[in-house]
């Protein structure tokens, strides 16, 4: 095995990443040391690159958590998986296992997780560690490229969808059609649901129809809203992968009474509900956070049987400063997945 | 039976209600006439008598809907319930019977739904009409003056705390110990639930305090929320029935992840909630509408069983215009029920 | 309009049916009268004309309760549908609308329900009363032919699966490939779910297939358990129309830990469960009756997308009991249809 | 620390326990040893020392699993207790962490699990192995004596509790008012619940009443059935902790439509359920095993709170085979506990 390993390092926030020779890792007991293959790149590495959040991570270190490839080899007792085995390592990376969250099916809520690419190095790099009780196994017939954004945005958009709590046969709308969007029509109609896409980009809502939308509406119609609620007597859900306030109050207007909306995005600021409509018609709206183990190895499935596929381009490492100055400007259609194997 | 009947009308908005002697009703086919000893006020009925809302009753017409007495007539047809049933009218009047909210038990949505003192005349009377499958049948052990009360404020809060989700042996805070908050303290320790009883005024504390909450919290104590969080880890639901903005905010930092806030005020203006923290710690947060008639039915077993008692004052309805004067400036302890017998 | 129409008469229980012709009724206040084109036959009209339950219809009396066609006429005061809407008129003919089955969206529980074609005449006739809340609205599309044994078989079928709780991307077993079982793959396979067809004919099977069912597995082999335990995981949910309790012990084998088994058939006699095995694997029996007015909108929508299809033959009325000897002989694939416009 | 303990042995099944004097354990890495002060005596132990079930345990081994005491040593890497801590074992000793149940918040369901008394050395001993992940934390006002019972029968009564889904102010009968219904009665009134005691023996109901119960029943009056009906309508919930058969079936008829009946004790053979009357009244029947952490934990600080108090009597453990003999002959009032200090 390597000992050493290219990767893509945050040395100081706001700077270029610098693309380095380090050291492979060793796992420890009960962890696991994965090859990367290939890995996906989120918005949130931008975040962590830059230090956006309130809770920052400690530079210098390796961002990235849509990281796939095979179990290169086992820490101590680790008996859950074994060398070769197909895998992804996602954001959440491990949790305590034993506090409310973690007893109750939402570690993803656990106080003491630890984050892929943030509070623990990540996967822009060939090596990297992982707890083996945390990653995805892979889909036999899920090859790495199309693998990779289900880890972080196939998940995420997954999650936010049960979180509707839309039921077949009903109608939900996907508020904005890019990276997380996109896959999210997908799920959606792989779960049986009526689907509204929207977005203001036309492009973008022919995309959505070909990804098999019901229905698309152009979001800077004036009459937008007027528009799905005639089409559908409003939507039974919402999920919004737009980040702007004008996005989600469109969304939280497609709703019809008792219509549950579900944020996923991570803007700083407010979102700014009228109380009354809120009430008189019994609007829930609720945040979700990317999805546990369970909701992992069900998005997963899903691809794997070909109802979900990721619209990505294939990249490079070296690239990654580059991928970040268009993610910035918003030049990014669907999801840019970096070749590790070079 | 009487011909006439004293009754409170608003002939204009804005101005003070009429006390006037007017026909008693006839009860149309399907419909009962009830006799009524007692009405509750809710602020509901101020909004109702200044056209405060943007659907407005039409002038002449009688406010009030927590209306409890015995039906006095049936209209041709009428078999569920007989002459001299004890029972209460609420805010929902009627609904069709037939659309998607109707069929599955959220009556409280339907489009086609008329409400008592609002767009039908309601319970500031001697007599009034309702549709027996909409009134509710009143405990025998459960006397009229502290029924009223039930009618509306009872099982607006009630429904709010299931909307909450809250287990038994979970946290809820009530934000606002008033005429529906003092109702909820009961409420939500019959229900099982731990209570953080929340309000600005220390007399209100006191007060939730002898109904049972386990915790109290003055919401001008600037660490409130640390208090809090440290004394139940943050609640697991919080029923805000104050109407300010800042008390919703802090309401909102009451709760742990997961946590549910559910609005049963009906404020204008929005609330704003941080979009970070709503994903991050996947909050949810609803709004709730009265309760539809088996909310109304629950509510009124736990009172006639003596696990929610009303906090309240008799008057008389001759003094509803001052009634609501100091309603209008938050004068009023509990709730006023108008003794309607003379 | 007609004054007298062919009906099929139930004189005698185990007597045949008598072709006749009646006179059209009339509706009372609040009913409608319609005019049926098709209705489909199910057992449970067989059960009727034999008297074989507990509680029996009184002859003389029409069976039948997939009947769909024209609204006719309008007794006084119905306004939720009109002369010419397509309609069909299923198992629940009403219910009393206020009891607590009825408040909460289980109006197939009330007490005082009347049934189609057993407490009132029904459906193997040229006209019939309705009650208009009752009725289900047929989706523009949906012709009369297939639309008829959705209104019980399909509904039947549909809340079936819902009563499983099996979430898209689950695995369901549809125990019986018969007049429902056929309609329940389909149900299934567009709610999401992965589909196991079991039945103890290869034919039946084979029909599985072509609508989609992922495995299948006759039911005669000594390792149908094993073959679906090794396949699956073991099933989440099972979905019984087969009424022999081999099936349903079998059915009760294919599930995993946490599984549910839903029982739609009413066989006589009894279902054994071993306690052991129920609890160490938190197994879940339930029954499920017909299906609400909610479900049935629900099912008749998904036959209107094309995404359910009734697998029928026409016959006419005239050969009922002809048919009901076909039935009794288990000699009747997928479902008849009558056509009532000759 | 003591080098060596005193422990009751299962030699050989269906022989008396030795009491033997033997070495302390060791904690590996990620187990603590506890040193139990006390430890209650459960009929699953009688079944591990009989070898009464299928799969069986390996003599010779330490049964028990309702055991506490305080944390005596933290083998390698432990962080989640302290030594020192007040904790309880109980029969869940361990599971894997990673498989669906696991992930899902039911690692109860777990095939990998170990159980503590069976799989692994047990509580009838001074001193014994713990996973920390897997302890319960007692309530620090809640002495071990009556602590010991909730470690098993208390979690278990209060998961099949929930698992009837019965909410507060609705119907629950408790069935069998032994060393589990005691408990359960207290449990259902915690939590908002009206409760129906159920037994054959008229002291027992006599308990129940202490303990809340708003209404008792002998399972021996011909009528038991037609008087919860008439009192209640019908139970909402029922748990069955009574092992017979005819306890099973008469709570089924206690049940209301839509009645739910959870099953928690685990007599060998079968229940059988009349397949009409579950369908067409729509019965759920469910088994209940033991309960998650979380669940012991909530069920800790129900008991902690004073809310459940068990009804228990010290005993020795040199008396284990004395008290395995009263207990098969049914003479046990209450649960019996072992002072383990001496």
């Amino acid at each position: 095995m390597a000992e050493t390993m290219k990767a893509a390092v945050v040395r100081a926030f706001g700077q270029p990443l610098a693309i380095e020779e380090v050291a492979v890792p060793e796992p420890r007991p009960g962890q696991i040391l994965v090859q990367y293959m290939a890995t996906g790149v989120c918005h949130t590495d931008l975040h962590a690159a830059n230090g956006d959040w309130p809770v920052k991570p400690n530079p210098p270190f390796i961002p990235g958590h849509e990281g796939v490839g095979f179990v290169a080899k086992l820490g101590a007792g680790v008996k859950s998986v074994k060398e070769g085995d197909r895998v992804g390592v996602p954001w959440l990376h491990t949790a305590c296992g034993c506090c409310s969250p973690c007893r109750t099916g939402w570690e993803t809520l656990c106080g003491s997780q630890q984050n892929t690419g943030y509070s623990v190095n990540g996967t822009f790099a060939q090596y990297g560690l992982a707890d083996p009780a945390f990653v995805g196994k892979l889909p036999d017939n899920l090859e790495f490229g199309p693998a990779a954004p289900i880890l972080c945005a196939g998940v995420t958009v997954y999650k936010g969808l049960k979180e509707t709590e839309v039921r077949p046969g009903e109608w939900v709308v996907i508020s904005g059609i890019g990276g997380l969007g996109h896959l999210a029509v997908q799920y959606a109609k792989a779960m049986g649901m009526h689907v509204v896409a929207a977005d203001i980009f036309d492009d973008k809502l022919a995309l959505a129809k070909t990804f098999g939308a019901d229905l698309t509406v152009n979001g800077k119609d004036a009459d937008a809203i007027a528009q799905v609620q005639k089409a559908t007597g409003g939507v039974h859900g919402a999920l919004v992968t737009a980040v702007s306030p004008k996005a989600m109050e469109q969304a939280y207007g497609f709703l019809r009474s008792k219509g549950t909306m579900s944020l996923v995005g991570l803007p700083p600021g407010f979102i700014s509900l009228p109380v009354f409509d809120t009430v008189l018609k019994r609007i829930t709206v609720r945040g979700s956070i990317v999805g546990t183990r369970q909701d992992l190895e069900e998005s997963l499935m899903f691809a794997g049987e070909g109802k979900v596929a990721s619209h990505f381009s294939w990249d490079r490492i070296e690239n990654i400063n580059v991928i970040f100055h268009r993610m910035e400007a918003g030049k990014i259609d669907g999801r840019i997945v970096l070749d590790l194997t070079t």
